[in-house]
């Protein structure tokens, strides 16, 4: 399934949520696609993927539905999640109050400098030694993997994270890393987001020069 | 023009700058599909948008193509950025190497912590006096701010923001904002990210099963 679509589906889960908290128990495809401006098409075609939830006229079972997807994006069990790189960027996330809650645990940081390992975030994750990261990651039944580090050495992390059987990679990382075909990596990329905002700039300069 | 395809030519560009390093002069949809695992008459699709760039059997001309897409973008001029928050998440952002050098100037941090006003980044961005962020905004000419404060904080920067002039938001933190309509807000959500990873640790586990 590609990465676009999984976000989608994370996104009409985050709704469900919100829908769900305020009692609703059923919501049409269009009820769903007005409140996240997207198209009913898309959204009833994504969700066909798995299965029929909804029933026509009717709509989708809210609590139905929020099981199904949760099962779906595997957040029926439990991650486990250790961030490598503990600069600014690795104790932010540490700490980052976004994780969903019942999902994620961030169960470690680790550093190579010395004088940081045996520190803790401020929330209390604990900073390991990154040369002992491939028998932290099986000691603590780690799965996926935050990479904080500075781009000179972030694919030296990776080859090891991989040795060590991670599978699921994300990465802040600017510069491309190279995996094996069995392991997954997503990058977040900021540059993406700030250039939709220039993006929006520049067509509002268009749009105030044309009524001009 | 909806956020996932604004996010889509950001990727284009940046394949783009790519092969054109490479010295590579011309290149068809299907060419720019295969690199990008995406389906080229979406591609195609997402370029018509802004007339005909392309010359059918032969491809994109790679420099006039960048040159458009960086109009398009608003990347022909320069953008200055504050960043709102200079806790470990401002910081780590002040000084991230992922915002495209040549679009993007990250000018200030402002916090509101007597003992950061006046301190620096490691990589020299200035801290300045939250309480004077609507004279900075103006002196310096700033158009995009990235919100990196608790969340409990952020619809109370929002707003000074907004009365401030700002009209371009990115913002980490996880809880919704309320703007004026004029006003465009982008939420980096780690969530989803992570819940693609997810997603992608459970198939794995579908299919392992499947296959025993």
């Amino acid at each position: 399934m590609p990465e676009l679509t999984t976000n989608r589906l994370s996104v009409y889960l985050r709704c469900l949520d919100e829908v769900a908290g305020q009692g609703v128990r059923t919501i049409s495809s269009t009820g769903l696609a007005q409140r996240l401006d997207l198209n009913a098409a898309q959204i009833r075609k994504d969700l066909a993927h798995f299965g029929e939830f909804g029933v026509r006229g009717v709509g989708y079972a809210v609590e139905d539905l929020r099981q199904h997807l949760r099962a779906i994006l595997g957040l029926d069990r439990r991650h486990r999640v250790v961030i490598v790189g503990a600069g600014n960027l690795g104790l932010a996330l540490a700490d980052y109050g976004g994780f969903r809650s019942d999902g994620f645990d961030i169960v470690a940081l680790v550093d190579s400098a010395p004088e940081k390992i045996g520190t803790r975030s401020r929330g209390g994750v604990p900073v390991g030694d990154a040369a002992e990261l491939a028998s932290l990651v099986t000691r603590e039944r780690l799965d996926i993997a935050v990479i904080a580090v500075p781009p000179a050495a972030a694919q030296q992390v990776v080859d090891q994270l991989v040795k060590a059987g991670i599978s699921a990679i994300l990465t802040f990382s600017p510069a491309p890393v190279r995996v094996p075909e069995h392991v997954r990596v997503r990058r977040v990329d900021l540059s993406v987001q700030l250039e939709g905002l220039s993006y929006f700039l520049a067509s509002e300069r268009d749009e105030a020069n044309a009524t001009r």
